[in-house]
């Protein structure tokens, strides 16, 4: 509000105390002062429409619009058609004010209303309340009152003013502090502070207005967009969970213009959408140049000069301003119509014109599509029709269909990144090419995960296409390594013509273009169907797993080894010592030694018509086979058979790279490192995708020689673009820093243990749980199925994951394998609350 | 600059103008009022740092820090060291300045420095000078002028002080208005504006200070970061094409955390970098929350207070600041010296960490690596070492590895819709779930390109996944269609081995993962070291082309067709001549139609063990291949003949499609619609990767089942990820939209002609021209090489781009073809340059 209106409101107050206004108290529930660190599920009504009233600055009226647009609303002449089911409702809340009392924009809006009611003789009901203050406000106002811990006190400050079945004007204040400064100044001089998330709870509560039709709800914030709120946070970050959509108070001044888009630009530039842009005519024309800008696509609305005069009470500016702020309220109605229309039809459209990956349509129907209003963080906004249309939160426990990284700081870090990076670069070739991200990205991932081993990047689009990549260069490798198998060496007479195989493990995945399917052993994914051309070009391997069942860890040998090896080793006493390398030296290590031997006998020698020209193998975790745990010795022996017959390794690390399993590449848990090493999805923090193929010098130089034909001739248009070059690097930065990663454990440089212990024990002797796998983000689980029902498997789990989707977490199944995925930054404190309530509903499933 | 230093200076301004000053005038070339719609080459010294000054609003002291930086670099003791081999230079520019010449801000620093000089008691030499300004302007200093048809005139006015051999301090204001207001405002109201090109120009040239060691300078913008320009432009777009770093001044009132931080995000948003935040104090302390906005990694300086005393002569006060100010100008030349560093070191760096796709990177030495600062639309700004350090201009004739589309008014919108993207939603995942980029992008593509025949959008990461989804749609389609074959049939016995293979056309070119190379025919990079998988699964046909050659386009039929055919139809009078639907009833169709028939004959019939169960063709033009126009009756022939067989007809668009080729689906040019269309590149406007495959309702039918297991099993994890499909929301949206692609034709719905005609015609004349290929954003032609020259084509091609590269035009070869690629909305006014160009070179090439 401008000095104007605060001086004016002064007077008001002044005036108001000593008239008609009863004051009484009204309870605040005592739990909204806990400090929450951690935000929890919330639930926003849509059932009416509800707007931010943001200001590119201070003093530029915020509050005045507000008025205005509770005046429009609430104050017109019945209509002679028939009344309304219900009248009119307004609720303004007021979450942040400071210089209390002298400035209380709540009470300037419900005096304001009182007179406006008054001169236009339409009756309205109203009441102003302050709910709580730090202890100047409440010591000036001689309240008796109870400090809590954070230095809140429960003022319960309240006045109305009741006409029965009139128009109805709630205006609320929530926390109010006495010095006229930012609220995080004011928070600290007062002692008196209060969480984010209590600010939002709160706001949650308050805005809840029952299913009433004609319900406007503001919510005005205090000073500009990117003001601190009283946490220090700023205001356009406090509010983002919610997402509301605003109203900007634009600057009608000289400077107005910059000021204002910059403002617009701040809050976009967090997922707001803005409905209006409204300022206070200066006489320069300052919507000439704001409409321009805006494409005509928001409305800019224009209201008269507000009168200098102290003396002045306004009334007459409302009245003359009455047709702007119609048209605003009438902009604010239309905009909230139309999204919640479009919200309503998004299942059903998708339906028709979506085809999704791996989904039979036939097994969706329209209420069982999610529709996702925005995401913040790890958590979704979620819109349920059926819940009345409100806004709920999910936490995305797929991380979204693991790839996501971000906390919602991340996020907003990584969408200024991507604004920066879209503008400086947009996209530029590669080839020949050097430009920072590109740069800055390859030297992190080589000075990363490729550390000790990798001297080179090439860069593509996602991980199927970097698993073809590296096959290409692995089998040049063992091509140019063994030339002589092929006919290659100068010498040689002919070409030979060579089957060449890659080794890999039944259960392991690699892609879903030809060559990466390739790479898989038969499945019904790659069934004639599925792929006509899919042969199955690989010696495939079934591997000994290992898993965490009632409290124990257990390794589950294949068939093809002696049952002896499968008795001297069958547990573990903790996960540990299954990565210790001490067991390199142990009779099993020698059982897979002289296994994979054998296998690899009938491709040895130069008469083989069929080679093995690469190993590749997803260490540790195989994702997409079910989330089984490959016994790391057997992966260790297999890299160094492989080494030993100078048969190129490839280590997929599409899935499990990146701090998916705890530590940023997972050759660390494996204790031994590949020659080529492909990864995507964590790559670029979860955000767009980006794959990158590591090799070392010598598959490098595999493809060197004075003819362009000797180079690999494989590239995607988008090769090493800069947006996702710039997303890597922010996110390689991001989540190994312990500054900005509070999950780092800077001295052993892994991530700490993410999952409860105890509550994991607890699960996994379960008596509805066949097995337990727990690494890094990742807690999965596999469900006990007996023989009558492991027809319907998946629909078995399906009921699990609707409970939990009611206590706001999104997972999907894999068959009867269910899985939660964080974050590498996720706190613990959120994964033990995801496994609280996935323990609880296991209970009532297996009672189902 | 603040009120009180506005009317310090008015009254410094009164007293100079008696006192020791010398007037004099110097000659503005005459050019620099040309209205330059387009803006053309430039060339920016690196050898000195330049930084723009910024300020988050009006009145907050941009000129007061440009003194202050000015003092702190020229006024300083000499050291006892041995005198620099050159002494300070720092020259002052303000391009735009209002409310002349009551204000001026180059005067200010002038009469600041000299008198800090006499305080300092260090000489110093200064100028001042304002270049050229309004009429009123000019009548209120008496000038004797001449008015230029924008209304501006050679003001030329000029004073200085010079002391030999003393550090030296230039200002200069390039444009100067007399009312105090928005410079677009003032140029309306006072009849005199300048065109953006023609004030970078400006700026441009005054830059140059030869390469003295020690020179800084300060380019000061007017107001606030989003003031407008003379010409409305935003002055953070109008400077955009430089990006020079910047230093922002920030506000420290209450507020002015907000400002300061949306005034830095709005510069961010646009590609600048900031070097340092900068404000006077007003007591709030609001460097701690922008220090922790700024995660400590831009410096944030704080100035003590300015007097308020409007008889205080500030001089106090800067040497009061001296300290800050010293810091301020370190910060700079670090920065400044960190930057030129990095640009010196990235092509060295790049050769030795990136593996550049179809690169042999033996052939490309240090000095041919392309080091790209940034992209402003159309043209890449490329750091040239070997240039004395300078940043220069290439348009980027590659439209980056056929991609890119936007001009920069698109790109700083798609920047701003990839911050908003990636705040609201980040990524999601897609399977059973809708979330509005992703809807919206569906509706469009469906609307768009596939109207008439798709119902269904599966989106994918680039242009070789949309094809291996593509082919294994087709196949699936294929395999119902015709169950007997395969004896999928439920009356059938057993399923039959069939192999089944896709029809496509030689030189056509699909993609570099497995699946899609083995729809290519053999060629170089399909050999055996390349991909020892590759085994070419197709039946492969040579397609008659047609070209432009001496002033008539050709047609030429590969030797299959019998001679008779290929001398009756031999030439077309004109380009549209080759699209007549007419020729669909010509000899030449019946002698298409029964060559197909001939081919197919073989994979007829039940008894056959190999069928046709796809047809794939890149309409119109081959890329890849060689940019080879195909003819468009033949491919239509293909078409129908698949069609009568019920082989599903797959367009490859992924090169030709969003407007290559001057229409947003090159089906409306060849007349026929496919089955199933795979797009990418151009989708998203050419920013990030995004693929999307459409298909008919018949083909997604043949994937339901009550089974999951029919579903078609192939996704990214990125699939449909919200970052792509927004950005393609908005490139569809604004490709096709006259009101922001002036080249749409909207009668025709086309675009419009790109090259000019007559130049086209010209250089298909030209001794050194095979042939030219001509159509939408596409230029191309192949160079004669005799049979002496065969051999190093590439090398040929190599001295002609190399000459090109220094009249700003980025282009790469396809062996003996180039190429010139726009974008959609590229004015063919640029297009005509291109071509001129390219025609002027390619006579010295001849000659050589």
């Amino acid at each position: 509000m401008s000095p104007v209106t605060a001086t004016l409101l002064r007077h008001r107050l002044r005036h108001l105390r000593h008239h008609h206004i009863r004051l009484n108290s009204t309870a605040v529930p005592s739990h909204f002062n806990l400090p929450l660190a951690v935000p929890s599920h919330f639930n926003l009504p849509l059932n009416h429409p509800t707007y931010l009233i943001w200001s590119a600055n201070t003093s530029l009226g915020k509050t005045l619009v507000s008025t205005g647009i509770a005046s429009s609303f609430l104050l017109h002449q019945p209509s002679s058609s028939p009344p309304a089911a219900h009248s009119s409702k307004l609720l303004y809340l007021k979450p942040i004010q400071t210089g209390f009392p002298s400035d209380s924009d709540s009470r300037f809006v419900f005096s304001k209303l009182d007179s406006l009611s008054l001169r236009l003789r339409i009756p309205l009901s109203i009441s102003n309340s302050v709910l709580r203050s730090s202890r100047p406000v409440a010591e000036a106002l001689r309240r008796n009152i109870k400090v809590s811990e954070s230095g809140m006190c429960d003022l319960n400050f309240s006045e109305e003013k009741t006409v029965t079945g009139a128009p109805e004007l709630l205006c609320k204040t929530l926390y109010a502090w006495e010095a006229a400064i930012s609220p995080h100044l004011a928070a600290e001089r007062e002692h008196a502070t209060v969480e984010d998330s209590v600010v939002l709870k709160m706001v949650e509560q308050e805005m809840e207005c029952g299913s009433k039709a004609n319900v406007l709800c503001l919510v005005e914030t205090a000073g500009g967009v990117a003001s601190p709120g009283p946490s220090g946070t700023l205001q356009c970050d406090l509010y983002r969970p919610f997402r509301l959509p605003g109203i900007l108070v634009g600057d009608g001044r000289l400077g107005g213009i910059s000021g204002t888009i910059a403002a617009y630009e701040s809050l976009k530039l967090r997922g707001y959408d803005v409905a209006a842009v409204v300022f206070e005519d200066h006489g320069l024309v300052n919507e000439v140049p704001l409409t321009s800008y805006l494409r005509n696509k928001v409305p800019v609305l224009v209201l008269p000069p507000v009168p200098k005069d102290p003396s002045d009470d306004l009334i007459e500016w409302f009245v003359e301003s009455d047709g702007v702020f119609k048209a605003l309220k009438e902009v604010m109605v239309s905009v909230y119509l139309e999204r919640v229309e479009r919200l309503n039809g998004m299942a059903k459209q998708a339906g028709e014109v979506f085809w999704w990956p791996f989904t039979q349509h036939k097994l969706v129907p329209e209420d069982n599509v999610t529709v996702i209003d925005s995401r913040c963080g790890e958590n979704f906004s979620v819109f349920k029709a059926s819940d009345n249309n409100s806004i709920t939160q999910q936490f995305d426990a797929c991380a979204s269909w693991w790839t996501q990284g971000p906390d919602p700081a991340f996020q907003a870090e990584l969408a200024r990144e991507m604004g920066y990076t879209a503008a400086r670069f947009g996209h530029v070739m590669f080839p020949e090419n050097v430009y920072e991200p590109a740069l800055k990205c390859a030297e992190l991932l080589l000075d990363g995960v490729g550390k000790g081993w990798a001297s080179r990047v090439y860069f593509s689009d996602n991980g199927s296409t970097a698993i073809e990549i590296g096959l290409k260069m692995a089998f040049r490798k063992f091509c140019v390594d063994h030339e002589t198998l092929f006919g290659l060496s100068e010498d040689a007479e002919e070409k030979k013509h060579v089957d060449v195989k890659v080794l890999a493990l039944r259960g392991s995945y690699h892609g879903d273009t030809l060559g990466a399917m390739e790479a898989q052993a038969p499945s019904p994914y790659t069934g004639f169907l599925q792929q006509p051309w899919y042969t199955g070009r690989g010696l495939f391997l079934e591997p000994p797993t290992v898993f965490l069942s009632n409290g124990t860890w257990n390794l589950s040998l294949p068939e093809s080894f002696s049952q002896t090896a499968s008795e001297e080793c069958g547990t573990f006493t903790t996960r540990d010592e299954i990565f210790d390398k001490s067991r390199d030296t142990s009779v099993l290590a020698t059982v897979y030694s002289t296994y994979v031997s054998e296998q690899l006998q009938e491709y040895s020698g130069i008469s083989q018509s069929a080679h093995v020209g690469a190993l590749i193998i997803e260490p540790v975790i195989h994702g997409a086979g079910g989330m089984h745990m490959v016994d790391p010795l057997f992966q260790r022996v297999l890299v160094n058979e492989c080494r030993n017959r100078k048969i190129p390794v490839i280590f997929d690390e599409v899935f499990t790279g990146f701090w998916r399993l705890g530590v940023e590449t997972t050759a660390d848990l494996l204790g031994c490192k590949p020659d080529i090493a492909c990864f995507a999805k964590l790559l670029t923090g979860g955000m767009i995708p980006l794959a990158v193929t590591l090799a070392t010098d010598a598959v490098f130089d595999s493809f060197s020689g004075d003819s362009k034909l000797k180079a690999l001739l494989h590239g995607h248009s988008y090769s090493a673009h800069a947006m996702g070059c710039a997303t890597a690097t922010k996110a390689i930065e991001w989540f190994k820093d312990p500054e900005t990663n509070h999950n780092i454990d800077s001295q052993r440089g892994t991530l700490r243990e993410l999952w409860d212990e105890e509550l994991v024990q607890h699960i996994s002797c379960h008596c509805a749980v066949e097995r337990v796998v727990v690494l890094g983000t990742l807690f999965a689980l596999e469900l006990k199925v007996d023989a009558s029902n492991s027809g319907y498997a998946s629909l078995y789990a399906k009921s699990l994951l609707e409970m939990l989707r009611e206590d706001g977490i999104f997972m999907r199944p894999l068959g009867n394998v269910v899985y939660l995925m964080c974050g590498p930054c996720t706190s613990p404190e959120i994964c033990r609350r995801l496994l609280t309530k996935l323990h609880k509903r296991l209970g009532e499933f297996n009672r189902a």
